[in-house]
């Protein structure tokens, strides 16, 4: 439970406000570089911590994010021509480059010296391995890139979607560190498909996963604050070892969570709108080799690791744009209370869409007045936990904020089966020194 | 015409208004028991007094009205499942009864007694001859149940239906005590079928009434107070004898309202769901005998007493749900000016989706400080004093209000012809005593 | 650049406001004749100046002008029926002539007086060659309806339609004044369809300036107040002349602003629905002649001086009600970027709706305090001075603005070829003095 004004420090993002300051201090993985398919195509609306924008790739390839009306007089730069290494307003042919630089004022007579003065807003963007990444903050020059493992990635190892959802980004990122949830929401009631092995700890992993996998439904969460967030450990009971799954918090809004073993590696980037809407860049990945066509095939068609066909509304230029997913509020996601009677515990098809269900139901922004944390909320309190004080810290003596200027050398999360003897304390210390793998396959 | 202060006072009802305390005192009829048709159903969404709740009925079939999200993080029970004495909210698992007790918190250990600790938002529910009764008010335990003449029928006596209006509960609530509105906005301009007798006193009533309703215009409108409301008389001319119609407001919302002489009964039960929305049960009902085959096809066809078909944009998650007719605000009511200049009076088709269009239209709340109230508006007057004279009694001293605790023996509405030489008071008298019958053919 | 509150003095125009008392003291056109074709047809819904009204055409042919609601309770007039010299209330028959004043109270006895008390709100109306006027001020009698030229010509020299905006009057009205944007927003990508010729000079004018029109892309700009608004100059290199584009601002919103040599002569009414919508009423006309049947096609097309189709969405009571074009926000105006790529320089078809995507573009009001404008921009900045000018001598003391009360002769724009030694101050003054002609061939 927090205090109404902690809600209001953790959710809003706008300028100006102390998590909306938080934010800005780190590059934000703004689009995929797929939404800018080629030079000087058609440039793209974005919105991004409250802020009406318009992203262009130039004639080099190079990426603009300009304010999203031309400083002369506010026309739309959306409608603008991309030509010749600028974005031209189309009202009048004032042109911008992708350092918000005018570059030309056809209007004006070439005497004149005032496109010297007239700089739009623009922000630095860095189009890196699949990602375009901006960066709003203080800093000039702005920090290096984050050394995130998914963000150095060749094209063949990594698969990057997006989402919208009509909720604050807070909401759907604690989901992500909430680990029972997983054996409810996500959980079918259909019997197992071949009979359960009395002895799963004599199968391999992953058979021994799918069998064991939600069973216990008390998982102990344990966590570990790291230079760059939090590690979140749920310890289940699984015979003879323990089930461990273990998630990463990397600030600001990245969650590293594991899907099953034999999937890729995963991590959801809750990338806020505004405050009441968010854009997660979902991404797929193996470090060391590329998809399979197989994996690729059942990536493509939209299943990925989220376990349920992602397909969207039609683009419009109303909230969501082309990401709002046909399974939504409006349509309550298309449950159905028959399959939800015999097949799956929610009845909503798809775990990405039985999240989305919860947070977006809980409205905009959740009152966190009126919540009633449990045991099993550890990984929610302490992700807060860790955003509030960093966010204080940044307001009150202005300190950078983790993981804004270091990076660990990989940051990855997994799932595995151990001896039970272990101690959280040398798990956790396994996994953040690297001698604990990724749960991949390879 | 009211002061600002004064149509606040009526119209705001959420938590902690002074209208929405005096609504809380009673039991208010929430649902018709037919929206939750089964044990063990699925749940369905209800705003009330502008609080947002889920109703569900248990696997005995007990009805259980929760708060919309679940007390521990905010999930919406909407989507909860729906079995063995509870419901249970999809994301963790938690399960509350219909005292809205933690009964299962599957997701914390066993041991735990935090469950003991959370509770969710409840109100009683009574389910009672067709309609589910909730009280959202102080009294532990909660007052009897409204003793009302509808209240306590057999199935096959009743005929109930819902509509959802986009307006102020009590805008519409006064057109049912505006008597003389009837003779124009639900007038035909179409000669009568039959030549007019020249001495319609010697028919039948029902044919009588079917000639003279609404010849005059201009009724004699006179109230007097009673013990749970206000007893509404419009005396019109007819021949020797005045035509009678005798409507009932009882406190807090209902409106007792003859239609036609050998009509069903009916009552109107405009329950807010919030301050610019309302729900309206309507009722019609039989006090001694079940409806006829006929009369029963005639209500399910959705003409009923008010006139019209009755049908309903599909159901979705927006405002109205399942109960937003097809004639509505967003296409003028299918309003038809040719049919407006030869047939009907308002050109609109219905008598319900004439009264909805001269009350949605104007606007969500009605700015009573500019209207001008001529002599047919005594009745309007009246409900509204007796409304604020309760709600400031409540405010003021706690007052519980008239129709809490004490009922009539029977409350009905009447329609009749009666000799001119008898005075209002003898006629009100007999109706209140109980000398002078429902308008009901038997 | 404008502070906040000069942006506010500017753009608010409701009940109250500055601007908007400085727009009531004038005659507004509020409809066009046509959308009130015949006497006693269905009234129709007006928003003026952010107030709800109902205009309606009696049995003799006069128009009314009242608000939205009965001043009994509320009803909405536009139920009312259209009958015998007055509109009638449904909800209980009270009847309102075009002065408002209530003629008929049938549901009250006739000895009563109470309908000598009641008056609807209602405005002066007059309807003259094609526009119904209204008059929204305090001067009684109104002053005298305004002498602009398209305001007294027979059907057959006129030709008008509307569109609506979904942003401020003003953003709107200024583009008329901003003449470089036409070499910009309004240009075409593909080549001249005849050889250029090396002299155009030599070709008649209507030739000549389909060759030379906006390549001179800096144009001079230049002002000079009249004793009812603005004339607005742009002056581009024609080879020895100058070809002059000359734009009139009339108070408080009309634009003189003629398109091509051979074309009818054009004015804009920019009529403010409210703060963030407007209505623009688009005339095209002759002085002194009839409209061919070729002109009158093309202009009854749609496509008119405006250069494209103007169709329009299917009539609803939401925002726009039958005047929203097919071309809107909400389908970004169909932007076809190949088309921007190689054919005309927005990729978005139709001069109207070019200027209505860049404007509506800027938000429903334009944040003016952000903007920076350059030596193009004087037109814009002069017309703001006048309008602010007069909004504060009205505030201030009362001063009535130009052009409520004195006319021109003749009002009207041109464009024109002329020697290159002509002065802005001799062009000005034989355009103002009526010795230069409107650009009208005949």
């Amino acid at each position: 439970m927090l205090s109404e004004e902690e809600n209001e420090l953790l959710t809003r993002v706008g300028p100006g406000t102390p998590m909306g300051n938080l934010m800005r201090q780190y590059w934000l993985p703004a689009l995929l570089s797929s939404e800018l398919p080629d030079p000087d195509c058609p440039p793209i609306r974005v919105r991004l911590l409250g802020e009406d924008l318009v992203a262009f790739r130039d004639t080099q390839g190079q990426v603009g994010l300009l304010g999203a009306n031309c400083p002369h007089r506010g026309a739309p730069l959306f409608f603008g021509r991309n030509e010749e290494r600028g974005l031209r307003c189309i009202y009048h042919g004032w042109k911008f480059d992708v350092s918000g630089r005018c570059v030309a004022m056809p209007n004006v007579p070439a005497e004149s010296d005032y496109k010297e003065k007239v700089q739009a807003k623009t922000y630095a963007c860095v189009d890196r391995n699949g990602i375009i990444w901006t960066y709003m903050g203080p800093l000039d020059p702005p920090p290096e890139l984050p050394r995130l493992d998914f963000a150095n990635l060749p094209p063949e190892n990594r698969y990057f979607m997006k989402q919208y959802y009509e909720c604050s980004w807070l909401q759907v990122l604690e989901g992500d560190f909430d680990p029972s949830h997983s054996s409810f929401l996500h959980a079918s009631l259909e019997p197992p498909k071949a009979p359960r092995d009395p002895r799963p700890e004599q199968m391999g992993d992953v058979a021994r996963e799918a069998v064991v996998r939600w069973d216990d439904r008390q998982p102990l969460v344990m966590t570990v604050n790291t230079d760059y967030g939090l590690l979140v450990g749920a310890r289940r009971e699984a015979g003879p070892d323990y089930y461990w799954r273990l998630n990463l918090f990397v600030m600001p809004f990245y969650a590293f969570v594991p899907t099953v073993i034999d999937n890729p590696l995963h991590c959801n980037a809750w990338v806020p709108v505004d405050d009441n809407n968010t854009l997660v860049l979902r991404m797929d990945y193996h470090l060391d080799r590329p998809f399979t066509d197989e994996e690729l095939a059942r990536l493509k068609s939209g299943i990925g690791s989220t376990g349920a066909p992602n397909t969207y509304l039609p683009p419009t230029t109303a909230p969501g744009g082309a990401w709002m997913p046909n399974l939504h509020r409006g349509n309550d996601y298309l449950v159905d209370r028959e399959v939800q009677r015999t097949k799956g515990y929610s009845g909503i098809r798809g775990i990405w869409a039985q999240d989305k269900a919860v947070t977006e139901g809980m409205g905009p922004i959740i009152d966190r007045t009126q919540e009633h944390l449990g045991p099993s909320d550890v990984g929610v309190i302490q992700v807060r936990r860790l955003l509030m004080t960093a966010t204080r810290a940044l307001q009150e003596h202005g300190a950078t904020p983790p993981g804004v200027t270091s990076w660990p050398a990989t940051v990855h999360s997994t799932i595995v089966f151990l001896p039970n003897q272990l101690t959280w304390e040398e798990v956790a210390d396994a996994l953040i020194s690297g001698r604990l793998k990724a749960s991949q396959t390879s």
